[in-house]
């Protein structure tokens, strides 16, 4: 039975992705099997050391939010030990349910408890619906819905997957000020061949570039040379050495792809360091751009010129 | 007299940061009045927007952290209404003070309360110092203070600011589990003239690029044919359109500089969209390098003789 560590405690988003990679609700793909044992961890970094160690299959852990960014722990947790890659990613809308004890109504409420993050992200609701309960913080959102069970809080701002875990009564579900506020997680394993590649796929790496003026603008005109589409660019110095940092780039494709290969391939010749950091399907399945010139069949005929004018048949 | 609002709580590192700014503890430059009065509001928007509309004549906020990386708030906050430039920075060491109530002792500690985010970074200390006592959360780390004084906790992981603000004892200080971690925090005012430039100088400018492939690698190629040095680039979707971002980027330079003020101006020429969020002295004032052939006086002669080659004067 695959044992999959995660960033916890239960009855946060990422239980709730990690159910996602299970099937659960269910979807067309499932990179782990639906009994597989799931272990939250304290910490991202354990999570991540978890599956370096074999204690772990795989597991899951966020990446980035649409509000708050990247997740910088994930980032410099992913490069910092063993090799891991990537093998699948959801992306969860971050929406709330407050929690109450079963029978409560909203005059009911006089304090409310969630994470900071969380409690930023549903101010202005609460001073909307809730305007008298004082918010108070707590070190999860589902430390918060633990909360009212103990009588501590009369409701709590929590995951959807709290509500399903606790015996409380909803409140209010769907809550969030930014609507469209969501976070991106990822599954990663230790390294071995990546997923079948779907056409609509994700390329994740980490690199140190020299530094010197440029540096990083030729590693992106390598990039764009091969017709690759980036999707997110960030940097963090390295801690190394001064002035150095590291790159963190996802594209569109897959290593499979030639295009990709290629440009993977010139992105080591290029840079001091580089970490293959996955290639997945994107969880919004958005078909990949390939300009014109860079299908595998154009490196393809390419390379077949090339042979024969290297035997002397073409010119 | 100056009013300068930050991201409170009082008596936490944004203050400290705040404090710093108006040359307490003393330096060589003070871009606001020791004078000045502090206001302390919510949250990281507030801040900026008392800027725009007059309430206040600059805000500090932080804009980078290196164990948590960007404030996401920030960048978004910056772009998100009426222009607003950095005329400052300052780097400010995160390293907590654990308080306590004059006369405890480490015996005396069951709870220990702090914000999430410093809690994460003083797990180990508090492992091996304060094993037995249990870590509650807080909403930020002088909101911990205030409750030891309340006598809510035995201990808060509070900023030295805090310590200076109430009647505490230090338990430690200088506690850290990352002895590096460090937070980089902005002044930032209505446009004005940029403060005079130093040579030690970044520059800081928010950019939409055109929604094609290699469109960043453009837009990098130009800055580094006129030999600017990034030290930081992050890019966050625009909520405008799928797959168009807009980049942050900060470089070695002040807008003075020829080189500067060229790439500037071809950055308006390539993006869709560029706002400039200012120059000013480095907090580190390490000396901006200049690339032979991108100085001022190379920028000169080449005009000269490009004005008289027009004139027919030369050749």
């Amino acid at each position: 039975m695959p044992r999959i560590a995660y960033f916890g405690p239960e009855g946060t988003f990422t239980e709730q992705a990690t159910r996602a990679f299970l099937g659960d609700p269910p979807t067309d793909t499932r990179p782990v099997a639906p009994d597989s044992e799931l272990r939250p961890l304290e910490t991202i970094a354990a999570a991540l050391d978890a599956v370096r160690s074999g204690e772990a299959d795989a597991a899951c852990v966020p990446v980035e939010n649409s509000v708050e960014g990247s997740v910088a722990a994930t980032l410099d947790a992913l490069v910092a030990g063993d090799p891991l890659v990537a093998i699948a990613e959801t992306v969860l809308p971050i929406r709330f349910t407050v929690l109450v004890r079963p029978g409560a109504a909203a005059a009911d409420v006089r304090t409310v408890a969630t994470h900071p993050h969380a409690a930023a992200q549903v101010r202005g609701w609460l001073a909307e619906n809730l305007p008298s309960a004082a918010v108070l913080p707590s070190s999860s959102t589902a430390a918060a819905a633990v909360g009212v069970l103990a009588g501590e809080y009369d409701a709590a701002v929590a995951a959807p997957a709290a509500a399903a875990r606790y015996p409380l009564a909803a409140l209010a579900t769907d809550v969030a000020d930014v609507r469209d506020a969501v976070t991106r997680f990822l599954l990663v394993r230790r390294p071995g061949p990546a997923p079948a590649r779907t056409g609509a796929d994700r390329t994740s790496v980490a690199a140190v570039t020299a530094d010197r003026i440029g540096a990083l603008s030729e590693v992106l005109t390598v990039l764009a040379g091969h017709g690759i589409n980036m999707t997110r660019i960030e940097s963090r110095p390295t801690r190394n050495r001064l002035g150095e940092y590291r790159f963190f780039l996802d594209f569109e494709g897959h290593v499979a792809d030639h295009r990709v290969g290629a440009a993977l391939a010139a992105l080591r010749r290029h840079c001091a360091e580089v970490r293959f950091l996955g290639s997945f399907p994107r969880a919004d399945q958005a078909p990949n751009t390939v300009p014109t010139t860079t299908a595998d069949e154009d490196f393809a005929s390419a390379q077949r010129w090339l042979t024969a004018v290297r035997e002397g048949r073409e010119a």
